[in-house]
């Protein structure tokens, strides 16, 4: 346990071992570009130390919390730290995934299903309402032709109000039919079509609709983890718990895999209302984070993302890495982090530790982050979001933000003991290990909100 | 519903059309090289246009006899019938699979010891005993590190009776510990190695062990599908109600996917006793088969095959195109039909309906036979056994019978419709399906044996 101290003895952690850096595979993964990779190669040391206790402790956990039919995480990977920033319920980009995954996720989706609806024949997938964005209509395609490869008849609907069908074409130019919700007394469809289940991938942002609220068929994810009812930082905290106990199994400090983060009461960004509370949060949390710089050697600036505590699609979302900075926004500013996504109004916000992200992509050193896809609590794939114009402390879901997806060549559930704990299919375990830590937490925030 | 007649309304089927031969695939996948291929087009159409029905109809047959842990069907594809031959319940050849579909085999195998054990963390791998084939060792070690990758503690035991653990060398040379069982009243493991779950991987030809029987553990799959409980017959006469099910779903003959049997009582070939009875019944099941080729306009020369109805590794095997040449048996080939396995007395024998393989491969155009692999109830890859020196009405798995494993490089559970009926992963999808119902028939064979 070289650096798994716990906060209180106050001893450093061992010194930093530097990781080789490997420049044949600029291809296929993004490298770490940090001298601090010492504690994370330490950190899938440890998971691949412990990995049936892992994977039993995994098991034993979906018994009691089911895993959500599915969900995406985006991860940072500052070296010396890798944690969840986001966990989304409503998962977009799987046009993003590797096509060589493919059998994972039919096999994935057939697992979900059958815990969600054992009958089910007909899946009704009910899309977000951006229908300009063809990148999106790109995924929802993708994902149609996922379950109907698994074995089920898919229509896919719309919560928009309209007459009839309306035919959308994808970035790539495939048409997609979207078509009207019907509701006939407790049971909702579209024509022609009554579903067993109803697999929702519209985060509900605008609220929770009437046409969906008691129906007969089951709905998954819940209605209740739309973004209408979760708040960041209740996941934040669930997050909290799993990883202190997950901690304990692996003997780690769960600061290593955990983002620390605080939050206040009502901010109304344009009265400048609870801004005092934002201050003295961050310069709190500033601190918190330098006392780990300090114990773990880390010679980095601490910083704090601020973000909408019901927000998604990066909207509301700044960067801090001084109490100041919150304290002094211009009125653009202000105005950028009151509207979240379809102008909802942002009241509350969870301030968050900064992840720095030091894993780079070709010789221009585009920073990557990595997004990690789950179908019930099978890990089934991911992608590097890279960047070229952004520092490795930025945001990289930011909207009207170009990212290039890179899939993930190598699956994440296929460890190779017999190679170093750093080498890729390792890296790989290790993100598919905290991206489930990420939707246990949301498995435990849905079950007892 | 071109060819689907039933038998009884004695039209002709629709005419046969003639497919394309794909000479630049040779590398990858057998080809049909016969001019019978229509009728089987017409069942991939078949499975594809009815495929969300027929895997809602498994999903429901799943939930009601539950898949065994796992299982290999070796399939013959006559290009005019496609049908399972044997069904193993404790399959070798782990090592001859596409290691590109190794997440696939550890994700399947995740779900298969949830379903059995869920708190599993220590599975006890009980091998053959025949410690001289390596080709088997290769696969008990692919097997190990499978589960192993799945996230499971694991451990090799062996029901040999010797004094402590024994290393062996697999053919690849790695090095395998084979260890005795130690019972604990009524608890089995190795010794310091307490399993949750007893993974079976030896058919128990030998009969039923002392040392497993009453234990507290878990068995997989149960003792009593060992060949000392299992009739190749009984499970014949399961898969025969299996296809007439499933005929109906899809609306096709069974005997297109059914090979027909018949079997006698006692037979002793040493003493020529029984041997009217197998005449007789070879005589009319040749009538029989001939009476399906007139229907369907095919011009072939039926065949049966005649084995061990308790037996295994394809010995005690013999084809015949006529009843006299099971009447004229010379002592020696009478002698080779008397031992099975393990020298056990072969008293019992099925005669099955010989299928052609019209599978060949490369310019030499050897015999392909498909043998598809499942775990728990996922279809997780096969290859072909690929035979030189055999003809197409021969067994292509015989003692001292060398073949050429070819690994299917595409996965069976991703049907495109976009392409053509006979296309590779339209081919593989219904090589999943015909080897998932003969799955079907051994899951029920295990609950009402």
């Amino acid at each position: 346990m070289q650096f798994a101290q716990p906060v209180s003895n106050g001893r450093k952690p061992a010194p930093i071992v530097y990781i080789r850096m490997n420049t044949n595979n600029f291809s296929t993964v993004p490298h770490l570009t940090t001298a601090l990779s010492g504690p994370l190669q330490q950190l899938e040391s440890h998971f691949l130390k412990h990995q049936p206790h892992i994977e039993a402790w995994f098991r034993n956990e979906w018994l009691r919390s089911p895993a959500p039919v599915y969900a995406s995480v985006d991860l940072r990977n500052a070296g010396f730290k890798l944690a969840p920033v986001d966990t989304n319920l409503f998962p977009a980009g799987f046009n993003n995934l590797n096509p060589a995954f493919i059998p994972l996720c039919i096999q994935a989706l057939q697992s979900a299903i059958e815990h969600n609806c054992p009958t089910a024949v007909r899946v009704l997938l009910v899309a977000e309402s951006h229908t300009r964005n063809t990148f999106y209509l790109e995924s929802v395609v993708t994902l149609r032709d996922l379950l109907s490869k698994a074995g089920f008849e898919v229509r896919i609907g719309t919560l928009l109000e309209q007459d009839g069908a309306m035919e959308v074409k994808t970035s790539s130019g495939k048409p997609l039919l979207l078509e009207p919700l019907t509701r006939t007394g407790d049971r909702v469809g579209i024509t022609d079509f009554d579903p067993c289940l109803i697999l929702l991938n519209n985060d509900l942002s605008s609220g929770r609709p009437a046409v969906l609220e008691n129906i007969e068929q089951r709905i998954a994810p819940p209605l209740n983890s739309g973004w209408s009812n979760r708040l960041k930082s209740e996941h934040f905290k669930h997050y909290r718990q799993v990883a202190k106990e997950f901690a304990e199994l692996v003997e780690i400090d769960p600061w290593l895999i955990d983002p620390l983060f605080r939050n206040c009461g009502e901010i109304n960004f344009m009265k400048r209302e609870g801004e005092e509370c934002l201050v003295r949060n961050t310069d709190i949390l500033l601190r918190t984070i330098r006392q780990k710089y300090q114990q773990y050697d880390i010679d980095k600036k601490p910083f704090v993302v601020v973000k909408a505590d019901a927000g998604t699609y990066g909207m509301a979302v700044m960067t801090a890495h001084d109490a100041d900075e919150v304290r002094e926004l211009n009125r653009k500013q202000r105005t950028r982090m009151s509207a979240g996504k379809g102008g909802q109004d942002v009241s509350k916000v969870i301030i968050q530790e900064g992840v720095y992200t030091f894993e780079t992509w070709g010789e221009e050193e585009a920073v990557a982050e990595p997004v990690v896809y789950m179908i019930d609590h099978f890990v089934v794939g991911g992608f590097y979001r890279v960047h070229t114009g952004r520092g490795p402390n930025e945001n990289l879901n930011a909207p009207g933000m170009h990212f290039e997806p890179l899939a993930f060549a190598e699956p994440l559930n296929n460890p190779d003991t017999s190679q170093e704990p750093d080498a890729n299919p390792n890296r790989f375990y290790a993100y598919g290990v905290i991206a489930r830590l990420a939707l246990l937490a949301a498995a435990r925030e849905i079950i007892t909100p």
